[in-house]
């Protein structure tokens, strides 16, 4: 058995070993992929090789695959009113989210904070769409965002329902696909994404490097965040990250190739996961079991459980788990997501556990026997209070 | 002798060893910087020692570094209106950059097009410090960006005599030192910078990474580029580079540790390469050869060499130089900082070659040999033509 059991896929993935010799290849090119001499096109073949294999992860054409440094930033360059359909130049005046986005979608990107609407889900932390298509024919020409999979719960949100929605009403859909790439499948045309985010970190790749994919080229991207040199087409100044796009290829490859497979074998070890959790303290709530969710991914609570006392008591046991999301600092906020879904405010401090290509048999043994200490504390705890 | 010679260090630098002993440690880190379990922590550990590592690079301190994916980005998140001094809200009205800046600082960042304006070099290619005068009297508190050494000629700009006009004018000096760091001193404080842009991949870390580096806590970047989770305390959001961040750091020391050493050598080195320039063809002009220069750069121009037909004839030769910057996705462009110098036309096609920690005399050797062929036949050309 390994000393400890990393369970919390969710903030960020080991190194694929794919991704770990792509790297390893990539860091002995020395040249700039601007360049023109023999080592700047070697490292422009690297950039563009993992284009195509970035690009088949959804189903896009590499010439629409545009890298950032994260899924942040994918973002953040998508959410503007200055997108271009069929050269259509007219600024999109609303950009509608749903109320469970990552905190990057929530800030709005670059459109203005009054010109935001938050779209409501119901408790089982889908979007309502009722509520999207009364909002689409308020504001017609809407920019809509919606996640494939949340971070935090693993639901998956009726994005193909949505996007019927949002092109009826001549809107254009963002999905922010960086929890789901890898555990399903992120086609974008079967999606009926116009775009799509994703993030190497989450998939085997590394840390440092997203991107963002287009439907075809009727879409334009026409104000770059980061501007200067002509990199990605005049979209994303900067030279290349050469090392992290090769490996974010090389990732994308092995993610497509095993998901399946790995989706499955995933499914089994939260079943497995899930059952003990109840079995040892049936008061437990899993969020979102009611509606699809990500193979991988459990949120769950307990009347008592104080997600970042557990967090720590499973760390100190050897195993990595999370309170929500890892993205605001270690901080331990009460969770927006659970918040929309209608969670009383008693069981929002939710504990996630989330699994991976490396997660065995004997990290979900570990897990319940170190929930079981921390359930027995809780049971004499609440004893103790009802006393 | 190595099959090739790469001398097209200003485009981007191979790995340093250190900086790949770094990257490796930081690969076997599966955590996340902001979870707060033991992966998490080991993360955050090596994220905070580059951040020593790479102020200590600009002699300023760690909680004033903010990481960034690139020069670019850092040049972006500087350049905006909405810098705060001693809590001075009041948004900057006008950008000042010198006619030679790198092209993401001739983009103007996140101010008005019409907010900035370019101030003059001589012949010498160094800021005409009376134009920073009459600017800055012209524009109180402007916000000010002036590279330490242009990419192109290396010439070197008179900072420190920058910032005291600028400071006298209650305006904020940015220092764009992507291509100085390594080669020559960074000190911001000897150089009076309010801000400082470095770039990992020119001091023989990753692409990828990059830095702003503040002068101190006055100094409020309030507006972020990339916005989203609390990563780098607010001012940047997205997971941070980890791996890409250790290299960095690991870069940091070593670039440090031997600049002095290393330019010493350079300066040799390339003392003989431009003497061997001119002994083979006496027309040779060495653009910015009357000023201070980085170490390790030259760029030349003669009468009937065509900077694109050149660059290939090295490469065909064996030998990587470029044809000014390499930002500009490989396209040769008539370049601005030799129009700015006010160089005649038919020379502004000009050959960079720059040097590093890995060049060795046979790179000089191979170079002249290459050059004796090249100019040999320009002399044909010309010859023919005077015929």
């Amino acid at each position: 058995m390994a000393e400890r059991s990393y369970l919390d896929w969710n903030a960020t993935t080991p190194l694929r070993p794919e991704a770990g010799a792509a790297l390893a290849g990539a860091l002995a090119l020395s040249g700039n992929p601007s360049s023109v001499h023999v080592e700047g096109r070697a490292a422009r073949h690297a950039v563009e090789l993992a284009r195509e294999q970035v690009a088949a992860l959804a189903g896009a054409q590499p010439g629409d695959v545009f890298f950032t440094s994260s899924g942040t930033e994918a973002n953040m360059l998508a959410l503007t009113p200055a997108i271009e359909v069929d050269g259509d130049k007219r600024p999109r005046t609303r950009l509608l989210i749903s109320a469970v986005e990552h905190v990057s979608v929530r800030t709005g990107g670059r459109f203005p904070r009054e010109a935001v609407e938050e779209l409501p889900v119901g408790a089982d932390g889908r979007l309502k769409l009722a509520a999207l298509e009364a909002a689409v024919a308020r504001f017609p020409r809407a920019l809509v965002s919606l996640m494939l999979a949340n971070n935090e719960t693993g639901v998956i949100e009726p994005v193909a329902d949505a996007a019927a929605i949002v092109h009826a009403a001549d809107g254009l859909l963002h999905v922010d696909a960086v929890q789901a790439a890898g555990r399903i499948d992120c086609d974008m045309l079967a999606l009926g994404a116009d775009l799509l985010t994703l993030s190497a970190h989450k998939i085997g790749g590394l840390k440092g490097v997203g991107a963002l994919i287009r439907r075809g080229e009727h879409i334009h991207l026409a104000e770059p965040l980061i501007r200067g040199g002509g990199q990605e087409r005049g979209v994303r100044a900067g030279t290349e990250n050469v090392a992290g796009i090769a490996a974010f290829g090389a990732a994308a490859v092995a993610a497509r190739r095993t998901r399946e497979a790995e989706a499955k074998r995933m499914l089994e070890l939260r079943t497995r996961l899930e059952q003990g959790l109840r079995e040892v303290l049936p008061p437990v709530v899993v969020f979102g079991a009611e509606a699809e969710r990500l193979p991988n991914t459990t949120l769950f609570a307990a009347p008592g459980l104080k997600a970042e006392t557990a967090v720590i008591a499973f760390d100190l046991e050897g195993i990595a788990v999370s309170s929500g999301a890892a993205c605001s600092s270690g901080k331990v906020q009460p969770s927006h997501v659970l918040a929309a879904m209608g969670v009383a405010t008693e069981l929002r401090g939710a504990v996630r556990v989330s699994l991976g290509w490396e997660t065995t048999d004997d990290d979900i043994a570990r897990f319940q026997n170190a929930w079981r200490k921390l359930a027995t504390t809780l049971s004499k705890g609440r004893r103790g209070i009802a006393a």
